[in-house]
């Protein structure tokens, strides 16, 4: 893994891919799949992402305000809905789902080996978990993997359908 | 246009689409590009965006509380890019690049024809406005264009290089 600047880690989550969220607590790690996050600044970079009361990583992140959001490509498409199927609860979803953590450098749950990108956050906002379950998350350091190139991110659309990256094209733009 | 059932909308927001944001003040609409913003519940459905303050709908969207989510497919992507490089503070986009307002039903943007999909929202917290930018919208009434079979969406990954949708791919997902 190498690091990627915290300014392109938007780059990164605005494309709408599904990811993956580590979290680490009591000295278990977990890990859930999650698809409702949007970043909210670019640097220090910001993300909102919604996890539900009823995730069992909920209490995990309230309670130690960490995570790491990993990233997979197509290629793990069948590992990130299983993962998505099940509860820490009563699995060690790594162990079962053959995921590689990883030791991150500046929090305590783990990166994803098999994930391309992996970013490590803090809570840094909880103003609106009680109403909306909604975290404010602060990337503290990212990481890609080189030898991937232009990895395909899966998108989801609802009912176990996704939409997985197709073609590429490059416009003039000058949105930031 | 044909009205599509509220509990659908993170349907069409939770892959990642880039947006055109429509809002209505003063006597004149305006129409900017998004696409920083996540589905944050069902039913109701509540979406979260970042609106930067140097926008100019946002002084519309935190006076008027109203503005539509409409999604543009791919045959929009010059349009949507040219719509994100240029102000409304000085020129009606609507005209200058082609797009068609149309009446909504329960707020006063306008719905626009060219795209595919089109969400009537109204802000119902502005609680993290101020700090974030992140407006909280309901949607209140959706529709899609019967006659747009499966639409190809554009995400963004900054610097103007965005993804189209590629391959559709059916996992037995329970998730929601």
């Amino acid at each position: 893994m190498k690091a990627l600047p915290l300014a392109k880690v938007y780059q990164l989550l605005e494309p709408g891919p599904v990811v993956l969220l580590t979290t680490a607590h009591k000295g278990c790690a977990n890990v859930m799949t999650m698809s409702w996050l949007t970043p909210m600044e670019f640097e220090p970079p910001l993300i909102a992402c919604i996890v539900s009361e009823a995730n069992h990583s909920f209490a995990a992140l309230r309670a130690t305000k960490e995570c790491v959001i990993a990233i997979p490509a197509r290629d793990l498409a069948r590992q990130m809905v299983a993962v998505g199927n099940c509860s820490g609860r009563t699995i060690d979803k790594f162990k079962k789902f053959g995921l590689t953590p990883l030791q991150a450098k500046r929090v305590k749950p783990p990166l994803i080996a098999e994930c391309f990108a992996n970013i490590e956050c803090k809570v840094v906002d909880t103003g609106f978990v009680k109403k909306y379950n909604l975290f404010v998350l602060e990337a503290v350091k990212a990481w890609i993997d080189p030898k991937r190139k232009n990895p395909k991110i899966l998108h989801h659309r609802g009912d176990g359908v996704f939409a997985v990256d197709g073609k590429i094209v490059k416009l003039q733009s000058k949105m930031p």
